[in-house]
């Protein structure tokens, strides 16, 4: 099977995604600043999303770099991360179009949850394929970040509903975290060579 | 002839296509979960047509990596599907949004049976460019499933103006069947393989 | 210079162009026939822009195959074809949505003469960048198929004032002299083989 | 790391960039001249928006042909850049739908200035990430071009509160010193052949 074509079409769906996520901020008919103000909150909710594609097309990158079989399990589960993650216009559209009002600031981290089960479905079925001692098995091992990421999501979104602003900050604080890229799999990558 | 580019411009196209759907679910304007109500047919539909372009790409993943000789005919029959897989995100929209009523569903009918009629032309024009012993000649045979689809599709079409509910699970369950990738294809290649 | 990557962004850019003109078939709030009635224009426009991105799609993969050298000005010739494609949706969604008025229908002529030009440009530069004595340089020649379809859109431009019908008549017969791919490429590809 | 693909998710997103611009320009009612001279103004600015997206493409294309090593901080800093070219869409369509009044044409510098500094981060990552004696890092040594531009665009943002048009010159006398590819970099990679 072709893993290349996977990765082209992942990166064009991405591609996509990351990009049309920026015309939910509508062109303003004024002039002045105050036209632009009522688009803060769409900006800031689309710098937070563009924050969230590019750190899962970077792991997205690393993990199947190390990837060697794509069985018709990886396809699916591939396009499943691809659907939620293509939520991510909705989502991000409805949360800043609503100032981050309780109920949108939730579902955006429903989505988010989403897509971080399905990221874990796609390595365990990676890792499947590719036998549990392959270097993805090793790099993983215990998922510690994607465990807590998911923690973080699933406190954070009952949360929402009580106080949007500490929600908020959950988000922004798992993707602080992802902004470093998976040093387990460079790491491991690093030791094959070096043996 | 270039088998890599007419599978970048078909996954390019393919990608645009599935993510530019989700732009059919309009940001809603209240923030309540009666809000999120009217999107509900929009959202099942979009999952509905999102798991025919997968079932496509996958298929026409499985299929082109078969074929060996890239015609003008070829190029065009790819062409073809891919128009009427273009018209995925209207007929998507138009039934969601009006609640799965007669016409939408049976002209979302019309488009998967056109789509399924252009994915056989193309099966056969890279037939013809290969010869019928090659790979994809003896792996689709008879193809039991296509013709099934096609059958399918054009009972739920006139279905669709008596009983709604009823065509769409004709669709939900051509979908399902087709679920499982083209293990045809994938069992001529290890036949291949243990020759 | 690297050719794969001009191909990439050159499928990227044209796969966009041909999907998102599918956008301009705003779907209808009806749900009778009626509803799809004033579609039709815009469907059928639709069809003869998603025939002439085809095309072009389809000649550049030619010439682009049989290149051998992308100069910066390559770059640049290619990047201008793809800016007279880019206003294909735009006149295409305003020829379809006024039912093939005068103006539009002319505007989209004048489009279609520019993209022809530009195609021109590209397939002179890459020659030079190539020598004269280039596989395309042979290939091309006298383009016949490329003046005469300059001389027609020439020809329908101001006919469009007059008669929109025949104008529309003349940019299908050009799409329809086009359908087969360039075969003098194919020709000299053989001939070279052959020697 | 896989530079291949850091250059077909960049390909993909510029390409969703320079096509979605085209959106703003919005399908008129009308079908006389009178009902296109509103777009004017929108279609200068998307004119000018397309040569420099084209121009980013093609010093991005020049700049990841000579860099050997994709690092963590690469991947990052190229998704920093496209943030920024993200925005074209939103500052072209704003500039252009109010004629180029003051603080849309200021915005629009300040994009500038931000992706040219988004530039300059990305050159100096993969020098980092290549040694400073790497064939980029000899080609750009002192950038006069992109400091320059710089200078000019921080010239421009205020001006463009006095006099637009010549703010708007300044942007496109910019655009016009970056047509030509870069040099710099074509010549180190002929000196390095000629050693």
């Amino acid at each position: 099977m072709n893993k290349t074509r996977l990765e082209a079409f992942s990166d064009g769906v991405l591609a996509i995604i990351i990009t049309i996520m920026v015309l939910e901020m509508k062109v303003p008919h004024g002039v002045d600043l105050e036209a632009l103000r009522p688009l803060l909150p769409v900006f800031s909710s689309y710098v937070l999303s563009f924050l969230y594609v590019g750190i899962y097309w970077n792991n997205h990158h690393h993990m199947l770099h190390v990837a060697h079989r794509v069985t018709g399990g990886v396809l699916w589960a591939n396009l499943h991360l691809l659907f939620w993650l293509s939520l991510f216009p909705f989502v991000t559209g409805w949360m800043g179009e609503n100032h981050f009002d309780a109920l949108p600031t939730a579902l955006y981290g429903v989505v988010l949850l989403m897509a971080a089960t399905a990221y874990w479905i796609l390595a365990q079925s990676i890792i499947r394929a590719d036998g549990s001692h392959s270097l993805l098995g090793r790099a993983i091992g215990r998922d510690f970040k994607g465990a807590l990421s998911v923690i973080l999501y699933a406190v954070a979104i009952p949360l929402a509903f009580f106080h949007q602003a500490a929600a908020q900050a959950f988000y922004l604080g798992v993707a602080l975290m992802w902004l470093v890229p998976d040093q387990r799999i460079e790491r491991v990558l690093k030791g094959e060579k070096g043996e």
